[in-house]
């Protein structure tokens, strides 16, 4: 099943997507606001899910189908090793760390705020230092409350996948040492186009995470490249902190980042950054 | 004016404290659960607030006067010098940057999930690593939206101070190189007695920073000697990420904590920490 969230006019609701359909998920009559209701709805049973009158996607604008989120996103580093290769050899990275590929998973955060839809501007111009680039990324939904999961157990916590483009200010991310200022500027962490539920996604194994700039080619990769995979980072992450129904975790990204190019190629304004993960869909947006 | 939240029978509830009472707040007649129902309470204007019947303090079990939290904990780290001198001896730091002082502030959070009450049990006993470390911190409530605010202006948009215990499993915050993991587990950000109110507080000048565990001192430092002062951190975090009432802003530990000692102490099951702050109050939280 396809969850997608669309801006209404009283505020953004969340619905399923049949072809191209929208379809309004209602709780008690409601229009459904919060993901979370989305995953208790649909914990207590697909078949009893009530809509309101389906309009076609086409004429909706689509928002980030996540929110409101009760902890910042988790974001994992270097989780791929060519790009973990070309962010060594950019000078960006201050771990000091002489291992490339890391040990254990480097794990951050973006603020809740820097949240985008897709379609929506992403503001290179409120990044002083001009060194905005792009990090196409899958991104993890949580389905239920996990607190010390094992590996193997893990993906049985997830509600489902989605596209996020972990958009960074690069000097900001050197400046600062710890990641989260350069990860965080308001509107740098759009997710999107819509939700893809953990049993229609299947297996992440060899689905292409691809990038493209004003439809040039970027960065391309299977899924199953990633060095710590889903179940991995999900245990890691909740041996130490709970993870609850509708947080999002992005799980890095592959090589390809403007930072890995001679010279390096940042993002501008009129640029079109488009994010595509086989099996779910394309995130694009314009950078402002 | 000094507000505090407490355990009622139906959940957290926040209120102002008068002496050694809880004056429980009211909105439309109902408790108020929401830190940023207080601060709309109190922009409304402080004369027309609310009450419910008044207790004693004594017989109220207090909560963290924050809350509910909708971005991350945001942090600086290596916001005092003497302090950032032992950090870089203590080898905990992946930084890799010569300079033991930092050049802009080091920006990190800590995950809303590992937010924690007054008197509520740390548990060291969930850090694998057995390397459970303080940091006495004062902690800054944001009063009103701000975006892109000058250091010049920023107090403007503080509505009040508390005080933060930045509990860090330091083997989790080097070994997975960003510091998110080991400053994230659950319980790990003890916050409270109360918040004071800016005006009540006055200027951040020379009120003493104190830690002791089991009654030692372990540091002590006056507000004054942060290296990024309250206004610049605004200023910087601001510039980038939108803060919003009820967030909340770690600024920083001074010298003293437990990885500084040689051999370093780490806390273990049984100790009791207490981290004052001259104009606030103590927070107190044992180690479980």
């Amino acid at each position: 099943m396809r969850i997608a969230a669309v801006h209404a006019a009283d505020g953004k609701i969340f619905g399923t997507l049949s072809d191209d359909e929208f379809r309004p998920l209602l709780m008690n009559g409601a229009p459904v606001r919060d993901l979370r209701d989305v995953i208790a709805l649909l914990e207590a049973g697909p078949d009893r899910l009530q809509h309101g009158t389906p309009v076609a996607l086409s004429s909706q604008t689509l928002a980030a189908p996540v929110g409101p989120l009760t902890k910042n996103v988790v974001c994992v580093g270097k989780n791929y090793h060519e790009h973990a290769r070309e962010f060594a050899r950019s000078g960006v990275d201050q771990s000091g760390d002489k291992q490339e590929s890391p040990e254990f998973p480097v794990v951050f955060t973006k603020a809740t705020s820097s949240l985008a839809d897709p379609l929506q501007p992403v503001p290179a111009s409120d990044d002083p230092t001009g060194t905005t680039d792009y990090e196409g990324e899958l991104g993890v939904v949580i389905g239920k409350r996990c607190s010390k999961v094992s590996a193997e157990e893990a993906l049985d916590f997830v509600f489902g996948y989605t596209v996020v483009n972990d958009v960074t200010a690069r000097a900001l991310q050197q400046r600062h040492k710890q990641w989260f200022l350069g990860k965080s500027l308001d509107g740098f962490c759009p997710v999107g186009p819509w939700l893809v539920t953990a049993d229609e996604m299947g297996p992440l194994d060899g689905q292409m995470l691809t990038t493209a700039v004003n439809g040039e080619p970027r960065q391309s990769a299977p899924l199953r490249d990633m060095i710590f995979d889903t179940p991995t980072i999900i245990a890691t992450v909740s041996a130490y902190v709970t993870l609850e129904p509708g947080d999002l975790i992005a799980t890095g990204t592959p090589a390809g980042v403007g930072i890995g190019f001679q010279p390096q190629r940042f993002l501008v304004p009129g640029d079109i950054v488009t994010v595509a993960i086989e099996g779910i869909g394309e995130l694009t947006n314009p950078i402002s």
